[in-house]
């Protein structure tokens, strides 16, 4: 094998700085002498072993636990990337525990699975899990998401998350209250139609759905999800039957015409016409990476207000502003679950977030604003205690 | 369940030292704007998952890999406790996490399994092997551990390492270098006598036979391992046919009379009359923790050199003198093992870090004598460059 002398790309300013990891373990304590090391390792440890061993709740309290996430992937669906395997995906997990540790002061250990079978996954993170305050899934491709979720939420009592779900769910949540105030629509009112019914299609509907939206409709790259359809995956036709209340069948641009909203979470191609066709100063969220499904110069021809994936825009929809703030509220209280309520409630302190300077183009908070993951925390910790989740 | 407002042993010093635990995952990197968050996240990262999809050994360059260890226990046989389970033995395993970084700078993952079954275990680390460098096997019980390490090997292209196994034994190995060396002996010649054949006892015999012992003998709690005993298990009847040369029966005592060397890695309790009968100026090894096999007073009435696993006595027996600098050593040259002869030069590292000051009560080094982990893994990186295992 060897090391190459130059690394392919380091003309890349990404490359220079991913050599050797973005992440490390460190010691928050110090071992000077051998008093230090007898009390933080043999003989001292082993008084702190037997405590927890006559009651394992105390890990809480004498390990790191109540602090660190395992962030789980299969590398099956990374980013844009498609399956690129558990090797490549390190970096991207390096990135999320990067993140854990820079915006919400949350440790998180990268784990990057060589396996991609369901039951496989749901078992072998049920094995590592004693050792950690919550699971945050990552890049796993639907639908095993979907039933890894909830079968490990099922099987142990510390908080699963996949974020591709549910932090972007949380994000066009946040952006999608910010924009219906600035084009003055409320939520109850709008017509919405999701292009995506993969994990991030699903979670966003879903959250909507909880969040009181009016109506909504969703398309995969087969058309609109609707009751008659045939051949239709169990998670879309549970999709089916709450979805889509005028029952338009078709191709997607059907749903579109007089649409208050339109969400792509896919990398489905849309015309500017279909744009044209939605109601007057219409929301669009084109958030597919790196190339949007319209190109926001054109959707912002039509529409009000327009949301993006990417850096280089006004609106950039992104996690970050999401799972720090959330996963640090749930380990605060060592919350057992993440229920639909403290997603609300994320949802509703990143649009608030944003504070009088909220306008078509600053609908969602800058991810360098401290304030984000404090709030969604607050929120967050606050929504489980009064969903009774929260162990303190 | 909730939090007590006063843990139950704040009056032991380890208690507050354990509270929130020992160890945090931290950025390398900072990202301090949108530009350097494009960089070290979506989209910058995406490029260099990409490359690394294309040529996974780019994982030892661009991600943590190839400084990092997975320290995997299941919780069955922690320090002297036993099966105490994965919650209690995280303190350990944060424990040797610490002292990975703060010995050899190696980044090191606690791993505490919910799982006992061989099996199991085996296709768990399998599964989660891919983003580490090493694996370091920590307080699994025997017999499990010997299959355990060898399965893993097998499958894996990263060094396995039981530390229980082979960290003991290079420092048992080592201190038995200098305390014959004290005492005008010869390895070559010395009659030993090991109480114990668990995980420490088995590879402690097997390094002291490619060490070029002259002649050792085994003992448990039956008495001594001979040929000839009913029941052996496996592993027992190798060590019968590989060791105890003069066919000796009967209790450990028998073969004691007359032996250069003991050394107790069981809690087996040795009288004072057996030590006076064996050779003069003998060498002690009385290893159980926290009561030897023989109080070290009673041992030195008679004995040369006493040692044991405590830090109050002169000669502590530390596996902390092995492990980070075999890693160290390990990770440096990326290899694919850890070889017999890696082992050995550990233990002639660690006992000619001593140097000039050998004396009988003083065979091992400090712990905190920071030539010990630098030159273990200058050795083992050589070893593995002379065995082939290195990848670079």
């Amino acid at each position: 094998m060897g090391v190459p002398e130059a690394l392919p790309h380091d003309s890349d300013p990404a490359f220079p700085l991913h050599h050797g990891g973005k992440i490390e373990v460190r010691p928050t304590v110090r071992i000077r002498d051998a008093e230090g090391l007898s009390l933080a390792y043999t003989p001292g440890v082993a008084r702190v072993s037997q405590a927890i061993a006559a009651d394992p709740s105390l890990a809480y309290d004498l390990t790191w636990k109540a602090n660190t996430v395992l962030v789980v992937s299969d590398g099956t669906a990374v980013l844009g990337l498609g399956d690129i395997g558990p090797e490549a995906a390190l970096p991207v997990m390096e990135g999320k525990a990067l993140l854990f540790k820079e915006f919400a002061n949350v440790d998180a250990v990268p784990m990057c699975l060589d396996c991609t079978d369901t039951d496989a996954i749901v078992e072998t993170v049920v094995r590592m899990a004693p050792a950690f305050g919550g699971v945050n899934l990552e890049d796993i491709s639907a639908p095993r998401c979907f039933e890894i979720e909830r079968r490990l939420q099922e099987q142990l009592d510390i908080p699963i998350f996949h974020d591709d779900q549910h932090g972007t769910a949380i994000v066009v949540t946040a952006a999608l209250i910010n924009a219906a105030a600035v084009s003055q629509r409320t939520l109850a009112d709008l017509r919405v139609v999701v292009s995506g019914a993969g994990a991030a299609g699903v979670a966003v509907t879903n959250m909507l759905i909880d969040s009181g939206i009016g109506d909504i409709a969703v398309a995969d790259s087969k058309g609109l999800v609707h009751p008659n359809r045939a051949g239709l995956t169990a998670v879309k036709a549970d999709l089916a039957a709450r979805t889509n209340r005028a029952g338009i069948e078709g191709p997607i641009e059907a749903a579109m015409a007089g649409a208050d909203v339109f969400i792509g979470v896919s990398a489905g191609r849309v015309e500017e016409e279909w744009i044209a066709n939605m109601a007057p100063d219409c929301i669009v969220f084109a958030l597919a990476n790196p190339d949007p499904e319209i190109a926001p110069e054109l959707a912002g021809k039509h529409a009000a207000v327009v949301a993006t994936g990417r850096s280089d825009y006004p609106n950039q929809i992104n996690n970050v502003l999401a799972f720090p703030g959330v996963f640090r509220g749930a380990l605060d209280v060592r919350a057992t679950a993440i229920t639909p309520r403290m997603k609300v409630a994320a949802a509703e302190a990143v649009a608030g977030a944003v504070g009088p300077d909220l306008a078509p183009d600053f609908i969602v908070p800058s991810p360098f604003n401290p304030r984000v993951a404090v709030e969604v925390a607050g929120r967050v910790a606050a929504a489980a205690r009064a969903d009774g989740v929260a162990q303190i």
